[in-house]
């Protein structure tokens, strides 16, 4: 069964999956929609609303069975996957992901990291080697890289996709200010740290 | 007039901004929906769906004014504010941040730096000196700072955060991974960079 989910759904998904992670780490059985939604200020009905989209999970009256619940959700997104990721260009952002401890809370890990630049390459980050770019064939066969992270600038971003994408990633994450062509095979998704920004500008503004 | 305007449709309204204002700089002067549509992978339904929520621009059967339609997102989105931010926190994400040159593209500028650590005090990044955090008020009304960033530990967060509110920002960009309280006069934008790569572990597993 694949149903369309909308994105503002998809990105509610990972907020209810770390709260629901934490519930269960505190041995919390249940949850209702209220609770939930008190947590995250969001509001029951969007929440009742987004978890219908897969499935009945709730009881009604009752709530949600924590652990059943946080499966489920990451089952969704994937996250059982345990995907491993390698950033291209660690400069300040790709330094500043390669610290980001969030991302291992999700089950994502940083598995290697590249750089052109040679007073980078041999040194590490969080105990990860910085690699020569024209080592990730490789680099990236033998940590088997799942996700490439480009944090390199714009205009070396699509000869990055391109080594990514020869040296068999599935996944681009780009930071890069700009469209990248990938084969349809590969899946892209591109970061742009202004968005929130922006929507920040926007409540201010009214 | 007030309409409530979804958080999917804002976070599209700076792409369409970024378009069309680099259209306008290679002399375009009318865009159709379908033009901006295939410029950044939206359906031209969508996209005339996004702009109609704001009042009538286009004209049908020619297309939008450039020059008017960047003006009239720009003022949606309060860009026209040119708001000014102060980074606390200049690890390696605050780091990156003041050097993320997207920002000023939109009119946002970094105009502040703070940090406790005494080994980065009246270092600059950017030619941006970092100041003590201790010194925040006094700092924050000279360069007259809308927006607070909030990049420091997340046991750090609430602190700074009412340190700035204190010293009287508007706003509040917070990048730590916990939910903060601040007055309701202050806007505030839970940033996690885990949402977008979650939605790309979403696509790869479908």
């Amino acid at each position: 069964m694949k149903k369309t989910i909308s994105q503002a759904t998809i990105d509610r998904l990972p907020l209810y999956f770390r709260t629901l992670r934490l519930m269960e780490s505190e041995e919390n059985k249940i949850i209702s929609s209220d609770e939930l939604g008190r947590k995250l200020d969001i509001t029951p009905e969007q929440i009742r609303k987004d978890l219908a989209t897969f499935g009945q999970f709730g009881k009604k009256g009752i709530g949600y069975d924590v652990h059943e619940l946080k499966e489920q959700i990451g089952n969704i997104l994937g996250l059982q996957n345990h995907w491993r990721l390698a950033i291209v260009g660690v400069g300040h952002l790709g330094g500043a992901l390669a610290n980001y401890t969030n991302f291992s809370s999700l089950g994502f890990s940083v598995v290697a990291l590249f750089d052109k630049n040679s007073s980078v390459i041999g040194s590490a980050i969080n105990g990860i080697k910085v690699n020569n770019v024209i080592e990730m064939n490789a680099v990236i066969a033998e940590a088997a890289v799942d996700i490439g992270v480009i944090t390199v600038p714009a205009g070396e971003a699509q000869d990055v996709a391109d080594l990514l994408v020869a040296a068999g990633v599935k996944g681009i994450w780009n930071f890069a200010p700009i469209k990248l062509s990938v084969p349809p095979e590969v899946s892209l998704f591109n970061e742009d740290l202004s968005i929130g920004l922006s929507a920040l500008s926007y409540q201010m503004s009214q």
